[in-house]
């Protein structure tokens, strides 16, 4: 890891140094197991404890707080100055501009300045690769493609043929990208398939997870819209619109045709049917299930979904449930209601 | 794409044209977003408006409907037409034979006539490729495997030795077929590995989505029935057994041993205890949880899955169960029995 | 598949066989597949019923239990019979020491005795593979990585800088080591990057399946503990730390910074929140959905997840909520209460 002094990295984020200017520091790591070469910070007051027992040598706090033990730098988002430490240690290799000898390049494949591809890659004909972008090993591009400037695809990525991808995404190992939807029309016992001449379409600033799958659309596109986020092993389906700035976790399953507007968050394992839209802003618990409509800034969870707050009414009620059983029973009998209920129910 | 005109296209779905035979169509596009050089189609009497505002320049109705503001083509079965079309207009590459010079193929391995194998792949000792199949980059094929005729294998997908794959098979990027099964015997406080020596068949026409795992079987076989559609990130655990002409959709599970009969719909996300049978033509809701054995023509929902019609019961109820606590709390004061229920919890 | 003899067969496992010593045994197959020429078991006293009727040439019996029908071999655990007679016939294959010449290895890697790396496969620069590891075809094995000795890691696995893999660890098709964290801090209406500085530690004597994906850590380690088993299509998020021989299955998602103990079981499809503490021995039904700490030894089913004896009385109770609503309703008819319970609910 690279190293840098105090006094350099307050500058660095900002900030205001309080101690030694000289010191030398090499690492970033947790209150609780950095030492006095490393950089830590203070998210949250109620880590004020850990923050005076820490060794680090110097810890980012947010103005107007203050360590009484060791060396500080006041910053006005203490947070914000640990990811800019973080991207200064972060130790992501060099990745040598050219073409490795091994890669399979289509001669017709337009290479923008100081792309870097990696051994074995596989890019077909009529694709492009725009300025400054990273294939790592394995990755198949297929024909007729277009990968924006500075985007850093992973080793084992398939991206299939008329993808388009914006500037600066990031494709993580194993994804893939233009698989065919999974559309089928039944014809005497038998699925036909329904051929899949759609593309996908990834604005700029997207990231994308491992092991993930975006769908191709049947016809037109499925699009993720600029500077949203995805986690692994996230499902896409066919035709599926995602808007801007939005965050999907891992494991959730977008059916075919839905539609997201912007800055909605989704928990993981959460599944969407399909066919139906999503306002801006709606967030959706780990593992719901949803199958309407939701409103822009709906919060919901729950399998099927329901409104946060319902959700967490029942979910009570339900712990109670075998005794209420026990209870209403108990007032049959107190009213001497038990066997015409009975009876009620045999008559259905 | 290719182009085509209103009358050889009229012929190719055997309909009838009304309208301009010479006319040219060079894309397939829904309703909205068709232009002149589109053909469209009308799946439902509900998009007539949809029809009548369409700037298409011809659209597929079904007989007996037709299109008061531009031409149309009279068939049997506009969705079928449609998918014809599809067939057409799909870009889908060609794939030369041959077997590129970066592929590493066993000298023993047979290849049918008009085989394409791509860059970068990998075809173990014993194995044997049928007619026109296509292994496209990156492919992974491991020894004493058989893969039928007209099948097509995307790239990065992993096969491993011993697999039997049927003719006009499809296995999207990514997917793993034949990786060991989940078994482990405990043994002194750690668990032992169980060899998975099975194998994997997949019978004709089985498409498989991207990112799939299907585990091989601990003895015997696991096996997917002929025309069972399985989409991205489906789980297929050791010994199980699909029938025939089943669709299983993303992100579902299935544990070992468990067998499935024919024409079975499975929803997303839904997941299947291990060592249980379900029965012809049953279907579960997405997100259902199935534990016990299944009738053939079920239709389950939720976790644990019910049948559909009381699971929709259950859940309209369970909006009103906080509501319902209070009434029965009501109902205890009225009667002055709220002391004695409370006694009666707390001896127990 | 290799063949023995009866009587070497009980030497190999430690038994004392019942009947023919020269008989040629040559597969191994449940009870009711097996043939003349197979090793079968009985693991259950309910299947002696099979264990008569099988055509198998000789049957593993725990001691105490005979067969009437045909030749057995007595042993002090049938099922660990089986389990070393599986090894003996598993057709795994030989990997032949040596790299093959379309690997790309740099030049400073550490390779040990008796290394077989297979086609395609990339090691890049400060890496270490120990004796006697299998890479086979397609995997990325990113810099400064060290993989310990007998290891055999299937194809097209990602494993990203950095990461350290102890001995014996066994990694299926397609699973990705070390992928960045899902880490973004909002910052004016964009999420800004945070870099994952951190690694993946995966101890000795780990199996992981097919298509899984565990991510590095932002800060610090990402580890799992030695001996435990990891199925397919699994998310190991950022920071999370396994514990010793805990068994996690397919599709099960684990959210950053989690922690479990040793000796855990995770259900198919489980999905756990992040910065949670598990205890040692806990166990959670599949599908289940655990949001909070959870104590040493604690069974938990549902989602959310509740004790597994109370999430059972409250699913026997929801199958007869729809029929308690009707009991309330005829209790409040009874009473004349309905008319004031309505007001009350209006007046909220």
């Amino acid at each position: 890891m690279p190293s840098i002094t105090a006094a350099k990295l307050a500058d660095l984020v900002g900030g205001k140094l309080v101690g030694d200017g000289e010191r030398e520091l090499s690492s970033i790591a947790p209150l609780d197991t950095a030492d006095m070469t490393s950089v830590s910070f203070l998210a949250n007051v109620r880590y004020i404890p850990l923050l005076e027992q820490s060794a680090a040598g110097v810890v980012f706090v947010t103005a107007g707080m203050k360590r009484e033990s060791g060396d500080y730098i006041e910053t006005a988002d203490s947070y914000s100055a640990f990811v800019t430490a973080l991207e200064f240690f972060n130790p992501s290799d060099e990745h040598e501009p050219g073409v490795h000898p091994s890669a399979v390049i289509a001669p017709d494949v337009r290479l923008g300045q100081g792309v870097s591809i990696g051994p074995n890659c596989i890019v077909e004909k009529g694709s492009a690769i725009g300025d400054g972008s990273i294939l790592e090993g394995n990755v198949f591009v297929g024909w007729n493609s277009t990968i924006g400037a500075n985007c850093h695809i992973h080793p084992n990525v398939g991206i299939r043929f008329g993808s388009i991808i914006g500037d600066s995404v990031i494709i993580h190992c194993g994804t893939v990208v233009g698989s065919d939807g999974f559309g089928f029309a039944p014809e005497r016992g038998k699925f036909r398939k329904i051929p899949q001449v759609g593309i996908v379409v990834i604005e700029k600033d997207v990231e994308i997870g491992a092991n993930t799958t975006i769908d191709r659309a049947t016809m037109g596109e499925t699009r993720i819209g600029e500077g949203t986020k995805i986690d692994n092993l996230v499902q896409i389906a066919h035709n599926v619109k995602i808007g801007k700035h939005c965050v999907i976790a891992a494991q959730a399953g977008i059916s075919g045709s839905t539609q997201f507007g912007d800055y909605c968050r989704v928990g993981g394992q959460a599944g969407f049917v399909g066919h139906i839209k999503i306002g801006d802003g709606a967030a959706f618990g780990a593992q719901s299930g949803i199958s309407t409509d939701v409103a822009a800034g709906d919060v919901l969870t729950g399998s099927p979904a329901r409104p946060h707050n319902l959700w967490k009414r029942i979910e009570a009620a339900l712990t109670r449930l075998p005794e209420l059983l026990r209870r209403v029973r108990r007032i049959e009998e107190h009213l001497g209601l038990q066997k015409s209920v009975k009876e009620e129910l045999r008559e259905r």
